[in-house]
């Protein structure tokens, strides 16, 4: 049986990954591809934990390199529960964030643990996305979203003037690995930004 | 001011390591030699979330690499938050588990995921124990004990047959790592255990 493939779908909170993961899942489907769609942190089976334990507040507080340590530990019980064996299937998994959100993130203000988390991926993780979709938004439009959302998120508003770097790390991730990667707009109608990930993902699987 | 040091108690369940802990802490107050006695997993400021994830059972039928990324995890939040803050301050640190308990029952079943599991240490945590005291029972006692205490552990009686080779890991362990390991004989009054544990503390800070 054909291998599948690893899509990841990054940026900012309010980018619209999660919208756009499952407007991808379907246009595939419509087109024959077997696929499905997930998301970290707390995807997988019995992943629910994770999430509660990762986007909750029970552990706020903790050290980046606990946090990369979380993430990273979400990440394998993700791997192990469903992406490895959907794609042991053939499956395409599409998944809303994955290891670049732990490098943007946990990696933001220390180079030196910048650098131990692709240590610590390669080590327990092992493998990249196959495609990676780097979904850009201007901050001030990604802070507009998420407060029409949620009424506030805490996390996104935690990095107050720091936003824009995050946002430009998703970039540099992106420019560094061109082979996997590819930047669209984000702040554009959603069926045209569906559109040109719709022909990323046709070029990994043509 | 002079660093401080770190002492982990090591041995199965039912070993008598939390007793032990408490008596050597007591034991080098008196002396004079300022400690403070914490415990794996959960220890440190706010570790509660890290206990109720891995004692608990919310998590259970994680894969061995999972669990050893959480107990990683909430050892990374142990240093930070408690362990390395006191050994600055020049105390010694007394622990109940620290990572041979780690090596010992997440590398089990997996020559692999062992040599990963210190490799993980080595980057994400990077410092041994001044001093392992291995506490050493039988099997037979160990489970007498862990049954009078809590009417069955389940984790205990899940390694089944296998718990001898959970002992003897951790005998091997002590015998591959002579400068800071000590296996003390745990079948006997717990007064003299005491006494030989403390004798070994002595030694470390004479």
């Amino acid at each position: 049986m054909e291998k599948g493939g690893l899509i990841s779908i990054e940026g900012i909170d309010g980018a619209g990954k999660s919208r756009q993961a499952e407007r991808l899942g379907k246009s595939l489907s419509v087109a024959g591809v077997d696929n499905i769609v997930t998301f970290e942190p707390g995807g997988g089976v019995g992943g629910e934990p994770f999430y509660q334990l990762l986007a909750g507040k029970s552990l706020r507080g903790l050290g980046a390199a606990t946090e990369a340590l979380l993430f990273t530990a979400a990440r394998r019980h993700h791997l192990d529960s469903l992406i490895l064996p959907a794609m042991e299937n053939g499956k395409i998994v599409i998944t809303d964030r994955f290891v670049d959100s732990t490098r943007v993130y946990q990696g933001f203000n220390d180079a030196q643990l910048a650098r131990k988390i692709d240590q610590l991926h390669d080590l327990m993780i092992g493998i990249e996305p196959d495609l990676t979709i780097v979904i850009d938004i201007p901050v001030e439009t990604a802070l507009q979203r998420v407060h029409q959302r949620s009424g506030g998120d805490t996390r996104l508003e935690s990095f107050g003037e720091k936003l824009e770097e995050l946002r430009e790390r998703f970039i540099a991730i992106a420019q560094a690995n061109p082979h996997r990667c590819s930047v669209v707009d984000g702040d554009r109608d959603e069926h045209h930004i569906a559109a040109e990930i719709l022909v990323c993902a046709n070029e990994l699987l043509s």
